[in-house]
């Protein structure tokens, strides 16, 4: 093919570029105004509900060969899944667990497409407020403001960053370069058998194995038992194994539960081990004034995940590593390519972020939670922190109150587990309870979830949700006492 | 704490919505209109502008603890973020290798941000769609639909999956629970020395130590010399080593030059090895009906990563792999803790969508790929790479027409290496032509990068670029040329 031959003159040239502008702008108007009223009214629709078959269908439509219009593309859109979401934008979401959004952040979202930039590195503003949004989340956590940290997809990377700084540093040979079966003792790293699951990824993923994460047993408020780590970590070093990482957990998907943080500290510099904390869940609970006592010790962590696509509420995803050690932290990731050679001046005279984890092009996510965090001030965000989690108390009393309701135990933070009790036991109860959890899903009343605690089923309400109010949970008890009776009468009756 | 004796009802709940929605509407309508200026004026803006001192301490303001009106934030974005952008929408960007968004795209992350989904899993439109796009992407590569895939956060975390796959697909014992160092043979991968850094950060993240990589040299095109990776194969073998997956590049981010990827599968077939193609910048030619021939093949191999953030121009961040055997790349990354349990009904009887990669909250990265695919329809995109491709040599036409340009080697794609040279060699030549790629920037004119062919130093052109036309290009020949003899008048003298 020679280029000097190609008859370029006669194709017209293309673009994504709208033909008209003004028909964009006047579209994209209807779709702010659609976005307000659907906020705005979140209250008066279901929290969730089952899509029909013809919303369903439509996802098995083949790749598109030829245009549409844009008005009909958003048509679309609106009808199916606009219409169909998760629901946990809507105040009775306390499924799983994760926050529930907000508009300011999805102005966020846009601004940053529209702008475009790739964060992977570069000297240009969008790069500098991703590092300021970093140091943003230090000063939440009081990490120094020496201590490296990077933003990434979300908590389970967050952690995968954590626990490979970690390994890294702990392996005692050059791991990077000869892996993991080169290290002389194998190593292991510590968690509570109430670890979230993204740990046992992350043990796959960085090829030490699952076995290398042991599980150690929970206390009766399932948390971590120090007296049965230390005894793990010496039966470990006296087996030929390298202890190498304890990872505490602040906030347990299970039941909100933190462990120790300040024991934990203590233990891992005795014995000379990383202490990565899981602060997906409560790292941000240091911000909130009438409970950071809980998560005292954070800033003591060599490395510590947390989450803002929970309790900040950014839209998906952000999540945030900080490394205490900023320099290990880079030693951990950082390649420069020739490629990718810095230049004194210039676009590519800034920082490589990308030398801070596994993503090369990154997004611009700080600035969603950079616009949120400056329009409300982080004052704000603790106090609805504080807010979470006294509706959990609030909720743990009405339960309490309703003798056909049975409470798992008093919450630790914005975690309530409870189940309806109407005197059954074993699977009968379960599916009872199940049923429940269902209608209350099917009827569009709430959206809670069930998980087993200490061998027992229980329903499951995680309150991270800035639109959730104590009548929405007064709402809940009610609704789960009228389905209880609804479906087992007889239960009801023999009580 | 007393759940009942909590003092809630003296406690005014607040929520990060607005207390006035009307506010908030006005303003996001202004957002639109800034935005389609934005865009629609692109062209008379500067490619890329250094930011002035007061921007950058702007970024150093710590974090702000108490409100201010939206409206503000909203000034300071458009001051700092927006008017100091990196300039990859810019139809003179063709620095490093990335898309360059688009208007339908920011819509779709807005309406993400605003439906709010996790995509982790769970019965809800948003998942669907994702498994649409994902199904799409099959389409495009002539994968079978049987196929497995996952959406992810760019073209290095597809790999990450692609390669992860293959290690514990070849490692011959339970990986994910006994490690890398239980594995019997040390497992070898292998790639052409012009392989994206990204493949090494996967080894080392992987546990299996960027040793285990081998660059296999290139030929005069800079693709893997398919003799010397036989050659290599047979003494790993002959030395103890387990030869598990041979990684081809459709495009490298050097020159865009793409293996024989028939003659790499036929060998990846005959060896027993994995075969994973790298085509985040070259699988998607696969719709281009004019350069579709160059990546024939690429329906064969095991996994593939491809990156719709780059020719698709999708807003930062989303890239795609694809893995043949669906159940391999489930074994490879599935996990069913308790609380996540599914249930026949609900909410919670979707797929786990977290099952198929590293993380475990995930966004809606697949709305805004589908709206711009409906909208434009996918023909368009095969043309507009082929536009890219043809630009790029009708750039090189223009590069060979003029005696004070040299340029590298006919590009492949939409790759050009060149250089101004009035006659200097060594350093000399490196210093005068990183000077005119600092001044193109600084000027506004065009960013270009430069980089290492054969080891000589060149400026690189990479157009992945929706917005860019010929005269943009003719523009940078006489821009280039003109630098050239105003830094260097002596050299532009004695040519
Ligand atoms: C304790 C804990 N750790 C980690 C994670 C994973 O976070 P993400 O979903 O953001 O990846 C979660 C998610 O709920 C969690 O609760
Ligand atoms: C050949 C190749 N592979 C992988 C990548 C990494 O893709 P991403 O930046 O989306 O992570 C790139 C990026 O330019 C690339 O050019």
């Amino acid at each position: 093919m020679d280029a000097v031959q190609e008859p370029l003159g006669l194709v017209a040239e293309e673009t994504l570029d709208p033909p008209d502008w003004a028909d964009v702008q006047a579209l994209s108007h209807q779709v702010i105004d659609d976005a307000v009223d659907y906020l705005r009214d979140i209250r008066d629709r279901p929290v969730w509900r089952e899509m029909p078959a013809d919303v369903r269908e439509a996802f098995a439509a083949p790749l598109p060969r030829s245009p549409a219009p844009l008005d009909a593309v958003y048509g679309e859109v609106s009808r199916t899944v606009m219409s169909y979401p998760m629901g946990n934008i809507h105040p009775r979401f306390w499924s799983w667990y994760m926050g529930s959004s907000n508009f300011t952040g999805a102005l966020g979202d846009f601004l940053a497409a529209i702008q475009g930039s790739n964060l992977g590195g570069g000297n240009h503003a969008a790069g500098l407020m991703d590092g300021q949004v970093v140091n943003w989340c230090k000063e939440m956590l009081g990490f120094p403001a020496s201590a490296g940290g990077t933003l990434v997809s979300g908590g389970s990377m967050a952690n995968i960053i954590g626990l490979t700084v970690a390994r890294n540093v702990k392996a005692g040979i050059d791991v990077r370069e000869h892996g993991v079966a080169a290290i002389e003792k194998p190593l292991r790293f510590y968690g509570s058998d109430q670890i979230h699951s993204c740990h046992r990824k992350a043990m796959e993923a960085l090829g030490l194995g699952n076995r290398a994460l042991r599980r150690i047993p929970t206390d009766a408020g399932l948390r971590i038992d120090i007296a049965a780590l230390r005894a793990a970590i010496s039966e470990d070093r006296a087996a030929g194994f390298k202890p190498a990482c304890v990872i505490g957990t602040a906030g347990t998907v299970n039941t909100g539960a933190i462990d120790d943080l300040q024991a934990l500290a203590r233990l891992a510099h005795e014995e000379g081990l990383w202490f990565h904390i899981d602060g997906c869940i409560g790292a941000l609970i240091a911000i909130a004034p009438e409970n950071a006592h809980r998560v005292a010790g954070i800033e003591w962590a060599d490395s510590v995940a947390l989450d803002p696509h929970k309790w900040l509420h950014a839209p998906f995803e952000v999540g945030c590593a900080l490394v205490r050690d900023a320099a290990a932290h880079r030693r951990t990731f950082a390649v420069t390519p020739e490629y990718l050679e810095s230049t004194p001046r210039g676009l590519a005279s800034g920082e490589w972020l990308h030398d801070y984890g596994l993503q090369t092009s990154r997004g611009f996510r700080a600035l969603k939670v950079w616009m949120a965090l400056k329009e409300h001030g982080v004052e704000k965000f603790g106090r609805l922190i504080d807010q979470n989690i006294a509706q959990a108390f609030y909720l743990a009393g009405l339960i309490e109150a309703e003798p056909l309701l049975e409470l798992a135990a008093l919450p630790t933070i914005n975690i309530a587990c409870f189940r309806y009790q109407p005197g059954l036991a074993g699977e009968a109860l379960k599916a009872l309870n199940t049923e429940i959890m269902l209608r209350l899903q099917e009827q569009g009343i709430a959206a809670l979830s069930d998980t087993t605690v200490h061998g027992e089923h229980w329903l499951r309400v995680a309150i991270t949700n800035h639109r959730t109010r104590r009548t929405d949970l007064d709402l809940l008890v009610r609704e789960t006492v009228r389905l209880g009776h609804e479906i087992a009468p007889q239960g009801a009756a023999s009580s």
